[in-house]
């Protein structure tokens, strides 16, 4: 116990973890259906804390090797780093894999297998997306050679469908999972033919690991970003708004009665820029607003905003009421992108659902 | 000397420090013209360094208490708090006015100055933008008598044309700095006329700074965002390319030839989500691109990007071709809004103009 959500000078970010505990059981328990395992990607909340909750000292994924490291130091044994990687981070690949620690990293070009000479997984593109070679791609095979070639293995294949992200119904989001599912397992399929093992195949996103439905074939299932969820994925139908497990707490600061404002004194520097919504049937501006307490404004959005200003409005064409909300009044504002919200901070507050109490402060890893 | 921009591991920031100095000198001596001091917003670098090139020790503007603090650790006296501020960040404000330090807060309504006891800016609006009362709005006098009532002092009026970073050409920029000049004169002539003695009367924007020819009244002004300069600013004509003195450095990590991509592992946490000129005449997407040693390549641009991943690609319609760029190639990306991609790190690589020899790492103030 670290006091209230009414003490911290604002802005900050609160982190309800009943939230996060019914986020991952679900998650869980659907691939549990599906015979295959998590390994979760820890970018979104880059925190040990959060990490334990889904699945402590498990599989993970990390976005950057101050991840690695940090996630090493906790104990953690099994790690991807699933950005192509450049050359000039193997050393600190080769020092954290000498400390007994099993780093894979993840490419896409003979260029990079031809100097791996660590286990790595081969990026394979199911939609376009990013990086990652087709499964039918010669490379595919040549690719594994080098890597076999430098000393290294190839642990597995990996495809993300990065396309899921502006899918719009459970339909298409069940044709992305089973896509990137068929993607992948053809790549192996192709490797395995080639003579080199491909034990792990991994797929994910957060939104085609939720509605895949057949994963034969596969092993492992990444996501990352089911362990907050934000209001991208409300959008896309992955969860509700219920489910949303990080906030910003802001401070109202001021009122333009003229033009419909609340002033809070959370800018873009607390949110993030992201406007990942705007292309979405709903645009949420940057976020959503809730009191302290959690309950939602009707229709009250985070419309607009400077480094450290944010103005708040009722969405245009609705009938709601600007509630009244003087100097001094704390809100929460629900994050349209969780991973871009929490990357502008440094430390979690974490409460339990509906309640003020601060029972940790949880830090973030920070940096590359 | 602190090795080469060859050696960090990438994403990373590069400033050119004599950039910086070119950018300082060019308004300082424009502002002297004008018989106007600057009080530099450090919200943009963030660092007691680069405020060091622009005046050492000189009067300030903040965007949070944390620069406040640092800068008075640093030995800063003259600081001005410039976000309305919240009443519980006032034991805060107080400390640092116990520590002999000069901090002003900003305010522009009766609830805030009726708590606030220390002296005190009143926000005044010119534009619509953000915050702040119409000069010839009766709150006007209210607040300052609220002000004087509970022990605080009117210290100045402050406008900020946030209508500025969306002009365009220099003629709509003159009419938003006179406009700028004319409603922060009018507001204090008000005040003065009420018996409140008003000795500053502050004005600023980057954009307003550099086009103002007539600051009679005025006694000075505030801008951060020239130390850097960002493709913003570019846009809209207040610098040009070769004046940027912020870039991000990123590494080379794959090619997707089929879309005319080439991928570096320098996504949006390295150079925020701010997509601000897609509303300028010339979109820039996430920013141009350079190579190490500063010249920018013909049309690339960062064109897309996810977390860890920017995609850069030859503009739409540009005949230019996509250069050779292999595996572990570093280049930089030059900002959208220096601002938020700054925001997006914890230090400064120092190097001087065209060279690659980091000469110093500059740390940045973090959070709240």
């Amino acid at each position: 116990m670290t006091g209230s959500l009414d003490d911290p000078s604002t802005p900050f970010l609160a982190l309800e973890r009943g939230r996060v505990e019914a986020n991952a059981r679900r998650l869980r328990a659907h691939l549990e259906r599906l015979g295959v395992s998590l390994r979760q990607h820890v970018k979104t909340a880059k925190s040990v804390e959060v990490a334990g909750i889904v699945e402590p000292g498990g599989a993970i994924t990390v976005s950057t090797l101050a991840e690695a490291e940090a996630f090493a130091d906790a104990g953690y044994r099994d790690i991807l780093y699933a950005v192509g990687i450049a050359p000039h981070k193997l050393p600190r690949v080769r020092a954290l894999r000498e400390r007994g620690v099993d780093l894979t990293v993840l490419l896409d070009s003979v260029e990079q297998a031809a100097v791996a000479g660590v286990p790595a997984f081969i990026e394979v593109d199911c939609d376009g997306h990013r990086g990652g070679v087709h499964p039918d791609d010669p490379a595919l095979v040549d690719i594994a050679a080098a890597l076999e070639a430098s000393g290294g293995q190839v642990r597995g294949v990996l495809v993300h469908a990065g396309e899921s992200y502006f899918a719009d119904g459970d339909e298409q989001l069940r044709a992305a999972a089973q896509h990137e599912r068929d993607v992948a397992v053809r790549a192996a399929e192709v490797l395995r033919a080639a003579g080199f093992a491909t034990p792990v195949v991994s797929v994910g996103s957060t939104p085609t690991a939720h509605f895949a439905t057949d994963l034969r074939g596969v092993t492992e299932v990444r996501a990352g970003n089911f362990v907050f969820f934000d209001l991208v994925m409300a959008g896309i139908g992955v969860c509700s708004h219920a489910d949303l497990a990080l906030s910003v707490v802001v401070t109202v600061i001021g009122h333009q009665p003229g033009k419909g404002w609340i002033l809070t004194d959370g800018g873009w520097m607390a949110t993030s820029r992201d406007r990942g919504t705007s292309r979405q049937r709903v645009d949420q501006g940057y976020g959503l607003v809730a009191d302290l307490d959690g309950v939602l404004f009707d229709d009250l959005v985070m419309a607009d905003t400077s480094q450290e200003h944010g103005m708040l409005a009722i969405r245009p064409g609705s009938a709601a009421r600007l509630p009244e909300l003087p100097v001094g009044a704390r809100v929460r504002v629900l994050p349209i992108h969780a991973c871009a919200t929490a990357g502008q901070h440094d430390a979690y507050h974490v409460v339990e659902p509906g309640s003020r109490i601060v029972e940790a402060v949880w830090p973030r890893v920070r940096g590359w």
